[in-house]
Protein backbone atom coordinates (compact mmCIF):
# COMPACT_ATOMS: atom_id res chain seq x y z
CA UNK A 1 0.00 0.00 0.00
CA UNK A 2 0.98 3.81 -0.71
CA UNK A 3 0.09 6.88 1.17
CA UNK A 4 -0.39 10.07 -0.75
CA UNK A 5 0.54 12.92 1.66
CA UNK A 6 2.32 15.73 2.60
CA UNK A 7 3.27 15.80 6.21
CA UNK A 8 3.55 18.92 7.50
CA UNK A 9 -0.25 19.71 6.45
CA UNK A 10 -2.31 18.98 10.07
CA UNK A 11 -4.72 16.40 8.44
CA UNK A 12 -2.05 14.62 7.09
CA UNK A 13 0.29 14.87 10.22
CA UNK A 14 -2.35 13.39 12.30
CA UNK A 15 -2.12 10.13 10.13
CA UNK A 16 2.04 10.17 10.90
CA UNK A 17 1.29 10.70 14.00
CA UNK A 18 -0.87 8.23 14.54
CA UNK A 19 1.64 5.59 12.72
CA UNK A 20 4.53 6.40 14.85
CA UNK A 21 1.90 5.48 18.17
CA UNK A 22 1.99 2.28 16.26
CA UNK A 23 5.19 1.91 14.79
CA UNK A 24 3.84 1.56 11.55
CA UNK A 25 5.64 2.45 8.37
CA UNK A 26 4.30 3.08 4.74
CA UNK A 27 5.40 3.59 1.59
CA UNK A 28 4.67 7.41 0.95
CA UNK A 29 3.96 9.58 -2.24
CA UNK A 30 4.96 13.11 -1.77
CA UNK A 31 2.20 15.33 -2.84
CA UNK A 32 3.44 19.21 -2.68
CA UNK A 33 0.40 20.92 -2.05
CA UNK A 34 2.04 23.90 -1.33
CA UNK A 35 2.73 24.13 -5.11
CA UNK A 36 -0.76 23.43 -5.95
CA UNK A 37 0.08 19.22 -6.57
CA UNK A 38 -3.28 18.42 -5.60
CA UNK A 39 -5.43 20.76 -7.83
CA UNK A 40 -2.92 19.54 -10.97
CA UNK A 41 -4.98 17.58 -13.63
CA UNK A 42 -2.52 14.63 -12.45
CA UNK A 43 -3.56 14.56 -9.38
CA UNK A 44 -7.60 13.80 -10.16
CA UNK A 45 -6.83 9.88 -10.91
CA UNK A 46 -5.83 9.52 -7.11
CA UNK A 47 -8.25 11.52 -5.57
CA UNK A 48 -10.80 13.82 -7.16
CA UNK A 49 -11.28 15.21 -4.03
CA UNK A 50 -8.01 17.09 -4.07
CA UNK A 51 -7.11 16.22 -0.61
CA UNK A 52 -4.15 14.98 0.97
CA UNK A 53 -3.48 12.01 2.76
CA UNK A 54 -4.78 9.22 0.73
CA UNK A 55 -4.25 5.43 1.53
CA UNK A 56 -4.03 3.27 -1.44
CA UNK A 57 -4.49 -0.38 -0.93
CA UNK A 58 -2.54 -3.35 -3.08
CA UNK A 59 -5.87 -3.62 -4.97
CA UNK A 60 -6.53 -0.01 -6.07
CA UNK A 61 -8.86 1.04 -3.33
CA UNK A 62 -8.63 4.19 -1.63
CA UNK A 63 -8.89 5.37 1.66
CA UNK A 64 -9.42 9.25 1.58
CA UNK A 65 -10.40 10.19 5.19
CA UNK A 66 -7.66 10.95 7.22
CA UNK A 67 -9.29 9.14 10.62
CA UNK A 68 -11.14 6.43 8.63
CA UNK A 69 -6.78 5.60 7.12
CA UNK A 70 -6.19 5.55 11.53
CA UNK A 71 -8.94 3.20 12.23
CA UNK A 72 -7.99 1.20 9.32
CA UNK A 73 -4.89 1.10 11.06
CA UNK A 74 -6.14 0.32 14.47
CA UNK A 75 -8.04 -2.83 13.06
CA UNK A 76 -4.87 -4.38 11.42
CA UNK A 77 -3.02 -3.36 14.74
CA UNK A 78 -5.14 -3.18 17.28
CA UNK A 79 -2.19 -2.39 20.16
CA UNK A 80 -1.42 0.59 21.26
CA UNK A 81 -5.24 1.27 21.28
CA UNK A 82 -5.42 5.10 20.03
CA UNK A 83 -9.77 4.61 19.73
CA UNK A 84 -9.94 2.84 23.07
CA UNK A 85 -10.65 -1.02 23.87
CA UNK A 86 -13.82 -1.29 25.98
CA UNK A 87 -17.48 0.02 25.28
CA UNK A 88 -16.85 3.03 27.50
CA UNK A 89 -13.57 4.07 25.84
CA UNK A 90 -14.06 3.82 22.93
CA UNK A 91 -17.49 5.80 23.27
CA UNK A 92 -15.32 8.41 25.26
CA UNK A 93 -12.63 8.65 22.90
CA UNK A 94 -15.34 9.01 19.80
CA UNK A 95 -16.83 11.79 21.79
CA UNK A 96 -14.10 14.14 22.70
CA UNK A 97 -12.29 13.25 19.40
CA UNK A 98 -15.59 15.01 17.83
CA UNK A 99 -15.53 17.79 19.87
CA UNK A 100 -12.25 18.26 19.08
CA UNK A 101 -13.16 18.22 15.16
CA UNK A 102 -15.72 20.22 15.49
CA UNK A 103 -14.98 22.93 18.34
CA UNK A 104 -11.15 23.12 17.59
CA UNK A 105 -10.12 21.80 14.36
CA UNK A 106 -13.14 23.63 12.48
CA UNK A 107 -12.77 27.12 13.92
CA UNK A 108 -8.65 26.96 12.58
CA UNK A 109 -9.68 25.85 9.30
CA UNK A 110 -12.65 28.68 9.08
CA UNK A 111 -10.15 30.54 10.24
CA UNK A 112 -7.58 30.13 7.87
CA UNK A 113 -9.14 29.32 4.79
CA UNK A 114 -11.47 32.40 4.73
CA UNK A 115 -8.49 34.98 5.68
CA UNK A 116 -5.53 33.91 3.45
CA UNK A 117 -4.98 34.91 0.40
CA UNK A 118 -3.37 31.72 -0.29
CA UNK A 119 -7.06 29.99 0.13
CA UNK A 120 -8.79 32.50 -1.59
CA UNK A 121 -12.14 31.01 -3.69
CA UNK A 122 -10.70 27.60 -1.70
CA UNK A 123 -12.57 28.48 1.75
CA UNK A 124 -13.45 24.55 1.81
CA UNK A 125 -11.33 21.97 0.50
CA UNK A 126 -12.47 19.87 -1.71
CA UNK A 127 -13.07 19.77 -5.59
CA UNK A 128 -15.24 22.55 -6.01
CA UNK A 129 -14.40 26.46 -5.19
CA UNK A 130 -16.06 28.16 -2.34
CA UNK A 131 -15.63 32.07 -1.81
CA UNK A 132 -14.13 32.84 1.49
CA UNK A 133 -16.67 34.70 3.60
CA UNK A 134 -15.19 36.62 6.44
CA UNK A 135 -17.53 36.59 9.07
CA UNK A 136 -16.75 33.43 9.27
CA UNK A 137 -13.43 33.74 10.14
CA UNK A 138 -14.44 36.07 12.32
CA UNK A 139 -16.85 33.38 14.29
CA UNK A 140 -13.78 30.80 13.65
CA UNK A 141 -10.93 32.98 15.90
CA UNK A 142 -13.89 33.77 18.65
CA UNK A 143 -14.40 29.71 18.60
CA UNK A 144 -10.72 29.25 19.02
CA UNK A 145 -10.36 31.28 21.74
CA UNK A 146 -13.43 28.99 23.28
CA UNK A 147 -12.11 26.20 22.71
CA UNK A 148 -8.62 26.69 24.29
CA UNK A 149 -10.54 27.75 27.32
CA UNK A 150 -12.96 24.31 27.44
CA UNK A 151 -9.79 22.10 26.24
CA UNK A 152 -8.30 23.56 28.89
CA UNK A 153 -11.10 22.98 31.38
CA UNK A 154 -11.44 19.42 30.59
CA UNK A 155 -7.39 18.85 30.95
CA UNK A 156 -8.00 20.13 35.08
CA UNK A 157 -10.74 16.99 35.41
CA UNK A 158 -8.94 14.47 32.93
CA UNK A 159 -4.88 13.49 32.12
CA UNK A 160 -5.46 13.13 28.66
CA UNK A 161 -8.20 15.01 26.44
CA UNK A 162 -10.47 11.57 26.23
CA UNK A 163 -9.48 9.79 30.03
CA UNK A 164 -6.32 7.96 31.08
CA UNK A 165 -5.06 7.08 28.50
CA UNK A 166 -3.39 8.90 25.17
CA UNK A 167 -5.89 8.51 22.36
CA UNK A 168 -6.50 9.96 18.87
CA UNK A 169 -8.60 12.53 20.50
CA UNK A 170 -4.84 13.97 22.04
CA UNK A 171 -3.28 13.44 18.04
CA UNK A 172 -6.39 15.83 16.72
CA UNK A 173 -6.56 18.06 19.61
CA UNK A 174 -2.44 18.30 19.86
CA UNK A 175 -2.06 19.03 15.97
CA UNK A 176 -5.20 21.84 15.85
CA UNK A 177 -3.48 23.78 19.21
CA UNK A 178 -0.06 23.75 16.72
CA UNK A 179 -1.90 24.21 13.85
CA UNK A 180 -3.52 27.69 15.52
CA UNK A 181 0.28 28.98 14.79
CA UNK A 182 -0.98 29.58 10.67
CA UNK A 183 -4.02 32.15 12.08
CA UNK A 184 -1.30 33.60 14.47
CA UNK A 185 -3.56 32.36 17.73
CA UNK A 186 -1.87 30.09 20.85
CA UNK A 187 -3.36 29.49 24.05
CA UNK A 188 -2.93 32.10 26.71
CA UNK A 189 -0.26 31.23 29.42
CA UNK A 190 -2.67 30.85 32.00
CA UNK A 191 -4.30 27.68 30.83
CA UNK A 192 -1.83 26.06 32.65
CA UNK A 193 -3.92 22.08 32.69
CA UNK A 194 -3.56 23.00 28.52
CA UNK A 195 0.34 23.88 29.05
CA UNK A 196 0.90 20.59 31.17
CA UNK A 197 -1.04 18.17 28.69
CA UNK A 198 1.10 19.97 25.84
CA UNK A 199 4.56 19.76 27.32
CA UNK A 200 3.47 15.90 27.66
CA UNK A 201 3.17 15.75 23.61
CA UNK A 202 5.60 17.72 23.20
CA UNK A 203 7.97 15.10 24.88
CA UNK A 204 6.49 11.96 23.01
CA UNK A 205 8.69 11.28 19.64
CA UNK A 206 5.23 10.95 17.38
CA UNK A 207 4.79 14.55 17.84
CA UNK A 208 7.83 15.62 16.00
CA UNK A 209 6.68 13.86 12.80
CA UNK A 210 5.99 16.39 9.66
CA UNK A 211 7.31 19.25 11.30
CA UNK B 1 -28.99 3.60 31.82
CA UNK B 2 -30.91 6.49 30.21
CA UNK B 3 -31.16 8.05 27.42
CA UNK B 4 -32.44 12.39 27.60
CA UNK B 5 -33.73 12.69 23.97
CA UNK B 6 -36.13 14.50 20.88
CA UNK B 7 -36.60 12.02 18.47
CA UNK B 8 -37.94 13.97 15.48
CA UNK B 9 -34.79 16.01 15.79
CA UNK B 10 -32.32 14.99 13.39
CA UNK B 11 -29.44 13.95 15.81
CA UNK B 12 -31.22 11.85 18.40
CA UNK B 13 -33.03 10.56 15.49
CA UNK B 14 -29.61 8.71 14.19
CA UNK B 15 -29.68 7.22 17.75
CA UNK B 16 -32.83 6.56 17.45
CA UNK B 17 -32.57 4.72 14.03
CA UNK B 18 -29.58 2.71 15.31
CA UNK B 19 -31.49 1.48 18.22
CA UNK B 20 -34.14 0.18 16.21
CA UNK B 21 -31.56 -1.71 13.93
CA UNK B 22 -29.82 -3.51 16.56
CA UNK B 23 -33.09 -4.18 18.93
CA UNK B 24 -31.76 -2.14 21.52
CA UNK B 25 -34.49 -0.65 23.85
CA UNK B 26 -33.26 2.61 26.34
CA UNK B 27 -34.83 4.06 29.03
CA UNK B 28 -35.67 7.70 27.42
CA UNK B 29 -36.69 11.04 28.94
CA UNK B 30 -37.94 13.61 26.40
CA UNK B 31 -36.33 17.17 26.04
CA UNK B 32 -38.96 19.39 24.40
CA UNK B 33 -36.20 21.67 22.53
CA UNK B 34 -38.49 23.05 20.61
CA UNK B 35 -40.26 24.72 23.61
CA UNK B 36 -36.65 25.39 24.57
CA UNK B 37 -36.31 22.99 27.32
CA UNK B 38 -32.29 21.88 26.30
CA UNK B 39 -31.71 25.75 27.31
CA UNK B 40 -33.47 26.29 30.29
CA UNK B 41 -31.62 25.76 33.38
CA UNK B 42 -32.56 23.12 34.86
CA UNK B 43 -30.59 21.28 31.74
CA UNK B 44 -27.25 22.64 32.36
CA UNK B 45 -27.36 19.82 35.14
CA UNK B 46 -27.53 17.25 32.42
CA UNK B 47 -25.75 18.64 29.66
CA UNK B 48 -24.04 21.92 29.95
CA UNK B 49 -23.64 21.76 25.76
CA UNK B 50 -27.25 22.21 25.69
CA UNK B 51 -27.60 19.76 23.38
CA UNK B 52 -29.62 16.23 23.03
CA UNK B 53 -28.93 13.60 22.66
CA UNK B 54 -26.93 12.19 25.64
CA UNK B 55 -26.89 8.76 27.54
CA UNK B 56 -26.71 8.17 31.16
CA UNK B 57 -24.66 5.73 32.34
CA UNK B 58 -25.99 4.26 35.37
CA UNK B 59 -22.63 5.13 37.36
CA UNK B 60 -23.44 9.03 36.08
CA UNK B 61 -20.96 9.26 33.57
CA UNK B 62 -22.52 10.67 30.45
CA UNK B 63 -21.92 10.42 26.47
CA UNK B 64 -22.94 13.63 24.91
CA UNK B 65 -21.97 12.88 20.86
CA UNK B 66 -24.64 10.84 18.85
CA UNK B 67 -22.31 9.14 16.64
CA UNK B 68 -20.15 8.05 20.16
CA UNK B 69 -23.67 6.89 22.12
CA UNK B 70 -24.06 4.70 17.99
CA UNK B 71 -20.20 3.29 19.22
CA UNK B 72 -20.98 2.57 22.47
CA UNK B 73 -24.01 0.28 21.66
CA UNK B 74 -21.84 -1.38 18.80
CA UNK B 75 -19.29 -1.96 21.10
CA UNK B 76 -21.92 -3.40 23.80
CA UNK B 77 -23.47 -5.44 20.81
CA UNK B 78 -21.18 -6.39 18.07
CA UNK B 79 -24.44 -7.57 16.09
CA UNK B 80 -25.86 -6.66 13.74
CA UNK B 81 -22.58 -4.24 12.59
CA UNK B 82 -23.35 -1.07 11.66
CA UNK B 83 -19.70 0.52 11.98
CA UNK B 84 -18.27 -2.65 9.82
CA UNK B 85 -16.51 -5.91 10.91
CA UNK B 86 -12.78 -6.14 8.77
CA UNK B 87 -10.42 -3.42 8.48
CA UNK B 88 -11.91 -2.30 5.36
CA UNK B 89 -15.26 -2.16 5.97
CA UNK B 90 -13.97 -0.53 9.09
CA UNK B 91 -12.63 2.41 7.35
CA UNK B 92 -14.97 2.95 4.36
CA UNK B 93 -17.77 2.89 6.77
CA UNK B 94 -15.64 5.37 8.61
CA UNK B 95 -15.23 7.15 5.34
CA UNK B 96 -18.28 7.80 3.98
CA UNK B 97 -20.17 8.30 7.20
CA UNK B 98 -17.53 11.38 7.52
CA UNK B 99 -18.30 12.51 3.99
CA UNK B 100 -22.07 12.78 4.62
CA UNK B 101 -21.45 14.94 7.98
CA UNK B 102 -19.36 17.32 6.67
CA UNK B 103 -20.87 17.44 2.87
CA UNK B 104 -24.19 17.10 3.50
CA UNK B 105 -25.38 17.27 7.19
CA UNK B 106 -23.43 20.10 7.77
CA UNK B 107 -24.96 21.72 4.67
CA UNK B 108 -28.73 21.29 5.81
CA UNK B 109 -27.39 22.57 9.05
CA UNK B 110 -25.90 25.77 8.11
CA UNK B 111 -28.72 26.39 5.64
CA UNK B 112 -31.21 25.84 8.39
CA UNK B 113 -29.30 27.07 11.34
CA UNK B 114 -28.47 30.62 9.57
CA UNK B 115 -31.87 31.20 8.14
CA UNK B 116 -34.45 30.21 10.45
CA UNK B 117 -36.03 32.94 13.07
CA UNK B 118 -36.19 30.38 15.80
CA UNK B 119 -31.88 29.58 15.38
CA UNK B 120 -31.58 34.05 15.63
CA UNK B 121 -28.39 34.26 17.54
CA UNK B 122 -28.15 30.18 17.96
CA UNK B 123 -26.75 29.63 14.71
CA UNK B 124 -24.23 26.95 16.43
CA UNK B 125 -26.13 24.43 18.63
CA UNK B 126 -23.91 24.72 22.05
CA UNK B 127 -23.81 26.28 25.02
CA UNK B 128 -22.67 29.89 23.29
CA UNK B 129 -24.72 32.38 21.43
CA UNK B 130 -23.37 32.76 17.74
CA UNK B 131 -25.14 35.48 15.03
CA UNK B 132 -26.30 33.96 11.88
CA UNK B 133 -24.33 34.09 9.10
CA UNK B 134 -26.04 34.67 5.80
CA UNK B 135 -23.65 34.09 3.21
CA UNK B 136 -23.13 30.69 5.21
CA UNK B 137 -26.40 30.05 4.65
CA UNK B 138 -25.94 30.91 1.11
CA UNK B 139 -23.28 28.52 1.00
CA UNK B 140 -25.38 25.82 2.76
CA UNK B 141 -27.72 25.34 -0.21
CA UNK B 142 -24.63 25.47 -2.71
CA UNK B 143 -22.98 22.56 -0.81
CA UNK B 144 -26.39 20.72 -0.51
CA UNK B 145 -27.24 20.54 -4.52
CA UNK B 146 -23.90 19.17 -4.62
CA UNK B 147 -24.44 16.68 -1.90
CA UNK B 148 -27.14 15.32 -3.76
CA UNK B 149 -25.64 14.78 -6.93
CA UNK B 150 -22.19 13.39 -5.27
CA UNK B 151 -24.83 10.84 -3.61
CA UNK B 152 -26.55 9.35 -6.52
CA UNK B 153 -23.14 9.31 -8.05
CA UNK B 154 -21.45 6.99 -5.18
CA UNK B 155 -25.48 5.24 -5.28
CA UNK B 156 -24.47 4.08 -8.95
CA UNK B 157 -21.72 2.37 -8.23
CA UNK B 158 -22.54 1.04 -4.66
CA UNK B 159 -25.66 -0.61 -3.21
CA UNK B 160 -25.37 1.55 0.25
CA UNK B 161 -23.28 4.64 0.98
CA UNK B 162 -20.59 2.75 1.86
CA UNK B 163 -20.64 -0.55 0.30
CA UNK B 164 -22.65 -3.80 0.21
CA UNK B 165 -23.70 -3.72 3.62
CA UNK B 166 -26.24 -1.22 5.57
CA UNK B 167 -24.21 0.86 7.98
CA UNK B 168 -24.78 3.82 9.90
CA UNK B 169 -23.48 5.93 6.59
CA UNK B 170 -26.88 5.04 5.39
CA UNK B 171 -28.33 6.03 8.56
CA UNK B 172 -26.54 9.40 9.12
CA UNK B 173 -27.06 10.04 5.07
CA UNK B 174 -31.02 9.27 5.35
CA UNK B 175 -31.95 11.12 8.16
CA UNK B 176 -29.75 14.38 6.36
CA UNK B 177 -31.96 14.06 3.17
CA UNK B 178 -34.95 13.81 5.15
CA UNK B 179 -33.56 16.59 7.48
CA UNK B 180 -33.15 18.83 4.27
CA UNK B 181 -37.05 19.34 4.11
CA UNK B 182 -36.68 21.71 6.83
CA UNK B 183 -34.66 24.19 4.34
CA UNK B 184 -37.53 23.22 1.68
CA UNK B 185 -34.98 21.56 -0.27
CA UNK B 186 -35.46 17.91 -1.73
CA UNK B 187 -33.10 15.85 -4.32
CA UNK B 188 -34.33 16.50 -7.98
CA UNK B 189 -36.64 13.50 -9.13
CA UNK B 190 -33.54 12.67 -12.03
CA UNK B 191 -31.02 11.33 -8.94
CA UNK B 192 -32.54 7.68 -9.62
CA UNK B 193 -29.63 6.31 -7.96
CA UNK B 194 -30.60 8.39 -4.68
CA UNK B 195 -34.17 7.84 -5.01
CA UNK B 196 -33.52 3.60 -5.70
CA UNK B 197 -31.31 3.79 -2.17
CA UNK B 198 -33.94 6.24 -0.37
CA UNK B 199 -37.08 3.93 -1.37
CA UNK B 200 -35.21 1.03 0.30
CA UNK B 201 -34.54 2.83 3.22
CA UNK B 202 -38.14 3.83 3.66
CA UNK B 203 -39.09 -0.08 3.51
CA UNK B 204 -37.23 -0.48 6.78
CA UNK B 205 -38.80 -0.26 10.09
CA UNK B 206 -36.17 1.82 11.48
CA UNK B 207 -36.93 4.12 9.70
CA UNK B 208 -40.42 5.36 11.35
CA UNK B 209 -38.74 6.02 14.64
CA UNK B 210 -38.87 9.20 15.38
CA UNK B 211 -41.48 10.48 12.89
Amino acid sequence: MKLYTFAPAPNPRRVHMFLAEKGIEVEEVEVAIRDGANLAPAYEAVNSLRTVPVLELDDGQKITESVAICRYFEALQPEPALFGTTPLEKAMIENWHRRVELEGMQAVAEALRNTSPRFEDRAIAGPRNFAQIPALAERGFARLGFWFEDLNARLKDSHFVAGKTFSMADISAYITVNFARMVKTQPDESLQHLARWRAGIDARPSSRVGT
